[in-house]
């Protein structure tokens, strides 16, 4: 656990807990206290919707039920982070000041209901939340048991209201300064949407526009802005009491409502929530690949610092469209895997079950039957011992040499573009494909934006950069010639940060990098492929055919070497991989998209080449996962099996086993979702 | 027919009619006359719709049309079943007066226009329909050619205009007294919802509130009650001119709209339209079923008491995906069908195919040809001949042994819960199956909710019995103490009547008498299967493997005995089957859904086990379906084919068959699609 | 190229160009001027959605620019169609009247964005569109380059505001005059829809009345009539100035936005958009046919005058859902396609891509790359030449003996009805197919509505004539008994002009004329089929079983004779295939949709003994299709291979192939998607 949060190291267990539902049953908080030890979790999250029972009326406060909840649980030995309510409103509020409800994109105002459906720009609901977390901050800010603050819940959605408009217009002009700025950078002389007044402006609408693109990417920007404006009004008043009190805002898997990176700074702590739907439609190896690059790219959000796995689910959700329950050990397995991408916690979402409403089927800790007899609450349980047993893990860090380049604003572009494939090019599920291929090598991958710092890396992986902003070219240029390896793929360096199009040949900016000039791009229907086929001799020392899907590019090489050509089509024969040689390093081009078989093989001779160490030196057997995390003292391995079976992974040396505090030699035996975690003295 | 109606015992054959579509053509009327003796019908439905010619502007009426209407049929033999004209409303109404209009969940009001779109809350509406029922009930409640009110035109639908939002807050008001009794029935304490005023109650909306689950069900159970409060005031000036004109309202199949169960003492007779889509995407055995469950379920709305078939298809529809013609034979089959399970007539919509708008190409006796050489109206005057033959069948009773729970309330309940399966639990098809396999057996059933009297059954049939409401679970075990068998499944006592879960351990109120805790339930993904095998021994002495799919339940017998287990999974050897005896009685519980052979097996066992003696002692051949009414001095054992070819069932002895009037022995040979009424005299 | 257009006949080729995009770098206009040379095109569309531009601010007005323009590229040799910008409105005509924003359905105002989202009615924008076009028929219509009006840009849409509520109020009024008329042609008694003010007419909505098929056919020929109107008010002003400047509007495929026939007198020339989708998920000859349907469809507009292709893609579209790339030589063939079927022009959407907005992934002569060296230009420059050295065909005619019906009310009304096959009834794939079978005996083929003059045609098709307007049956049948060939399906006959059955048996009006009463129809379900066989000795000397699907009519023959008998079902041995002789006149019946291999036996036989003569009189190779253009003194033979391997054609005589200027005799050998033009003298 960062040292921020608490004063000795330890690993965080916890869960969401809301004893307010229970207020009519005095019983079951002590109830709760008692399993709370049995369950071996130290932490709980408190007082997230809490608004109507810490407000019930305007102006009217009531915090001794909570005095009393904080001070209990820490009597008992469990900690707290501290909720900011306002991820929903009281009842009053809504019908007192329709203005704090949220305007849909249609121009309609939410009637009072669900959750996050405030608006963040309104004054009024900026004004109550500022007296509530002033409240908060006032009577708890110097409470022991209060670890942080988690502020709000699980930030998202937009507001289309006067408001907003308003402060949309003032951040546009803000932006461009001049109505010719704007016009350029959207691109208005098309379609004679030409601005000739700053008042025009309007958020994005069915009703209205929706196809200019650089107006949609300002406006998801802006939304971002807002929102983190919002974080930073709800935060003010609670730093101003006690500065050291750590800060987080728990984020959601793989959202794309916001830009998550421009968040960072004003975070003491990354946390999320995640919910891999294990044993589903998708096979388990690929829900751990999907997990792993999830922690991945929160962790290295705040580079690389550790972060909080601040919910979960101790058993099922209830809202997905299939919840199944997890097999035996697996929910221990899944606990773990966040800690060995760097998490120092495992929290839950909940502790109770509700007893009504919408998620009262969501999993916890304590069933509805309310005791301890039940196989969630031993496994919760046995992820208690566990995490005791990881105590010196605490802190420690994940050092990547590979990153991986997973950009949100890119994201939004290509998803909004209209191109050659208006039924999907897959951008989410490409860049996982990349990832997969080097985690599955034992390689820990940093998943980052474009604008970050490449230099701490071997090898920089860019698929489908679409959007290359102002600098980003040169950067990545400049990261090369200095000897990088850079790969990206076809669909690259095709727009700047406004979504015009660069100029004078694709891909833009990254042409001279990567040496090709891409003419066309050619789209396949679902279900249809072309293949490439390797040339003999070509750099990789790669051998085979690979099928291909979705986009193929016809590109000339320029500076670049050819390794693979198309074997079908009018384009066959040209290059379908490349290979450009540049001042001190090298960076390759996939032309098309290639199977997930080609990525395993291609980044297997890359990594080889460019001699990164992996996490760990044997040879892994399939569905068998590690990730390293390093003190200046150890490293710590951690082996997990995904697999339904039992594995024997062969040792390349002894080590001892901390779950276990077993040495191991020469054979690690790991149970059907069995994990292993393994000290390396330096 | 049931006494009240006629006073002569006569199955009534009829149509709905609508004569003034053709006023401009007084021919078509005399032509009408003519061709009704010729198909033999003796009733038709009358001023179905007919608002805007009763009324064409503002409190100027034109009754002679249908004075004329009503004597002439009369003169001819025909009766009427007359309708008050709410279903739509003159054009002039809406233009006067908007708030007649309904107001949709997006609060939006509707435009003039398609039918069934009032306000039933509004004052302007129901003074316009006292008005209009007024007028209808001193002209016509005394007229010989009246045999019953036929009220308005499938009730459905709700309103969220502002007259009905405050009377949903009176009703919550007069239902829960205190807001802390509405809190805590809602839960509102999740996500901040806390009601502390009654104003701020509002019906659900997709832009407010649609998670709140008690509040869902309190919005359907305040439709129903204001549809039902409508009703009784239409009803109101009718019965004060003359109380011994029966009324009806014509239901729909398996809709759940309203909870009809709640109409039940209001109306003198149940009536329904039945529309079955022969020779579909379903097979026609699963067509059979499918209606025969929903004949049951009428008629067991009012005690077994016959019901009246208000329409049904003489051809086609038009508003199903695919209206395929009714193959020879099936018209008769089908319109038998309804008197099998208890309906003393067969009627159509419609006796003329309209000229043009939506429903003109609905089938009808009489179509746009204008003649009666056709195929349609041979087959309905042969349904006519059929009618007349079974005129002792009038008024005569179904005796059920067993009674299948299928509860309004309950159905609302799962299929808004965010549970473990959100693409579907298939409450309604789980429920089929089960009426499937005991129908099949030639048992008659009774199909009822969970608020009726046991006691006359010797099985109680309740699958998924998610909600169990106050009373209903002690209902159940003294019903098995008593000496009752009970049969129920998985997801059962889930929840309380506003969808608090059951706390303690499920299945909550059953517990005791299924003798079981069900500690967690896995769902399965559509095409996932998993298998249960018999116990060697098992009390119901099955044998075998059957397949499993969608939800298993992981249970622990407390007192029951295990018959069957799991497969596979790491639940494999977990109960499957169970059954518990309490008392006189004993409970079995399904632990999983079972595919339909096991349910034909498990009751062919069970029923054989509990002596119910079926409608036919013979073997019955596949396809071949029996229902059985009886007086106190014959049985009637319908015997129907729905099989394209024909059959021969093998008969335990003679009856004289009603239909020809002959006698049968040894052999009862059906043609495809054939029926026989064997008379059995006691 | 019609004579009206350039006083010296040539094949126009040329693109939507927009250099106003590019006003901040003039550079792109020198070289783009450059280019055009290169690429050997002649005219270039200006002025589309350039509103902005020329009215920057209200009332103040810039044309320099465009005099600019326009000037230069007349000193280049590039002519213009000047566009009326009224597809797209400036930014500050919305803001400052809000009235000219079109209302949709829900009765709710769009926002500025989009295009195509003007009100036709409204007052202002009429007034400003006058303003507008008059200042641009003052400047240009007397310039030399101004070779036409390109009024607005594919018009289509609809309105639903109060100004156009009061515009459909009247429209109704003068076409039924009473309320009476107006009640009975819509059929209004049922429901009690009856109007009893002309004020209750509203336009159909969602939320009110959608299902009244005689309100929706006038609302939908309301729309063609106001959009009419307001082509005639935007063509006013600019005939005013010089009546010799042709005017078009450019259509677009397949579209049933507007009946388009409705527009023939008041356009000077036709002109069409074409997006065919080759290489996608249908067949390149499937997508042959029906584009060549399409342009039959357009050049029979204004009877068989040549028409203009006003826009096509370079390279790909960006808006289908896949855009794929056309392969080497399928540019060409695709232009050269729409000049075989009656075109004298290839024209493109558009110059050079746009570098920002929905549209800069859609392909343009210039790609982003900015010059000439890339393959598309290379295509589009082989076009040039081809399209030069068909110079002479320039205003020949097409003599097409055979007519299709394809009517867009009837069109209207099939899709509207709610019948026996809600799921579809295939009128649009089912005409094509009859199209398909007579295209591909290289048959020129007229596509018309029934309004149409039949008698210059030997054989008329009519698939699914659902509506019979008033007259047009009698005029088949006079026409038929004149000695004419009438073709027809089932589910024609049903209705008339307002949608009400025709009564006394189907198929009405056409009764007498195909000899037979159909009695019924029976649906099938997707997948589900029926076959037909032949009689022995039949009249079209048909051999063999052909499967049927969807329909299936019950027809019984009254003077017709019946060549096919169904195999089965109940109805096995009812007609599938009937004659009727008539005077001198034949009429054909189907009575189910049959596969296409029917069709094209049925066409065969039939097109053989009617001694009419195809375009080539060899045989023609799969996937190889002709057209035939005619002057006074040649016809030029169009030979279009649409397979992607070579292939040869036997040829009866020695012919000039016109792109190569070379004489070829014996073999005809055409490349993959290779084109000849065999000019034949007379």
């Amino acid at each position: 656990m960062c040292q921020s949060v608490t004063k000795n190291p330890v690993m965080l267990h916890g869960a969401d807990y809301n004893p307010e539902q229970w207020a009519h049953d005095p019983q079951i908080f002590e109830e709760d206290l008692r399993l709370m030890k049995q369950a071996k979790v130290n932490v709980m999250s408190v007082g997230i919707f809490s608004w109507a029972k810490l407000e019930p009326t305007e102006g009217v406060f009531d915090f001794e039920w909570l005095d009393e909840v904080i001070n209990r649980l820490y009597d008992n030995g469990v900690s707290v982070f501290l909720a900011t309510p306002t991820g929903a409103r009281p009842t009053w509020m809504s019908e007192k000041y329709p203005e704090v409800l949220r305007v849909n994109e249609h121009r309609k105002r939410n009637l009072h209901g669900m959750r996050h459906n405030h608006c963040y720009t309104s004054p009024v609901y900026r004004e109550k939340t500022t007296i509530m977390n002033t409240k908060l901050a006032e009577r708890y800010s110097n409470h022991p048991a209060v670890l942080g603050w988690h502020i709000s819940n699980e930030y998202g959605g937009d507001c289309h209201c006067d408001y907003c408009q308003q402060a949309f217009r003032e951040w546009v002009e803000e932006k461009y300064r001049t109505l010719d700025q704007l016009n350029e950078a959207w691109w208005t002389t098309f379609w004679s949407h030409t601005y000739t007044s700053f008042t025009q402006v309007e958020s994005p609408a069915p009703h209205g526009e929706e196809f200019v693109h650089g107006q949609n990417l300002d406006w998801k920007r802006f939304v971002t802005d807002q929102t983190l404006d919002f974080y930073r009004h709800e935060v003010k008043p609670l730093k101003a009491k006690n500065p050291d009190i750590p800060v987080t805002a728990n984020f959601m898997e793989l959202f794309d409502g916001l830009n998550y990176d421009r968040f960072k700074d004003d975070l003491d702590i990354v946390s999320w929530d995640s919910y891999p739907t294990w044993h589903g439609a998708k096979d388990d190896l690929t829900v751990a690949s999907y997990t792993a690059m999830n922690h991945d790219w929160f962790r290295s959000l705040k580079d690389g610092k550790p972060f909080l796995l601040m919910e979960s689910t101790p058993s099922l959700t209830n809202w997905q469209d299939i919840s199944k329950l997890k097999k035996p050990g697996m929910h221990h397995l899944s606990s773990l895997q966040a800690v060995a991408h760097g998490s120092d916690s495992v929290q839950y979402f909940q502790w109770r079950k509700s007893r009504g409403s919408s998620e009262k089927f969501h999993g916890a800790v304590v069933d509805h039957v309310g005791h301890e007899h039940t196989r969630v609450f031993k496994e919760v349980t046995e992820v208690g011992h566990s995490l005791e047993a990881l105590k010196e893990v605490v802190g420690t860090r994940i050092h990547a040499k590979v990153a991986l380049i997973f950009d949100t604003e890119n994201r939004w572009a290509i998803n909004d573009s209209q191109g050659p494939r208006n039924i999907g090019v897959h951008y989410e599920e490409t860049v996982l494909e990349h990832y997969r291929a080097l985690h599955a090598l034992g390689i820990n991958v940093d998943v980052i934006s474009e604008e970050r710092d490449l230099s701490p890396y071997t090898l920089v992986v860019a698929p489908m950069l679409y959007m290359v902003r102002s600098g980003v070219g040169e950067k990545i240029e400049d990261y090369v010639r200095k000897g990088g390896t850079f790969v990206s793929t076809y669909w690259s360096g095709i727009v700047n940060e406004t979504d015009l199009t660069h100029l004078g040949g694709f891909p833009g900016p990254l042409r001279t990098t990567l040496g090709i000039w891409s003419e066309e791009i050619d789209a396949l229907s679902d279900g249809e492929y072309n293949a490439a086929t390797t040339l003999v001799g070509n750099a990789l020392a790669l051998n085979g055919t690979y099928r291909i899907k979705e986009l193929c590019d016809l590109a000339h090489t320029e500076t670049a070497a050819t390794l693979m050509t198309y074997d079908q089509d009018f384009y066959q024969g040209y290059p379908a991989l490349t290979v450009n040689t540049l001042g001190e390093g090298q960076a390759y081009y996939q032309a098309a998209r290639f199977e997930l078989r080609f990525q395993q093989d291609f980044y297997r001779s890359l990594i080889d080449r460019l001699n990164i160490t992996p996490a760990f030196s044997g040879e892994l057997p399939e569905g068998v996962q590690v990730s390293k995390r390093e003190s200046n003292e150890a490293a710590y391995i951690f082996v997990m099996n995904f697999n339904p079976t039992a594995v024997t992974v062969r040792l390349d040396q002894a080590y001892v086993e901390l779950l276990t505090d077993e040495t191991v030699t020469d054979n690690l035996n790991l149970a059907p979702f069995g994990v292993a975690v393994l000290k390396q003295e330096k």
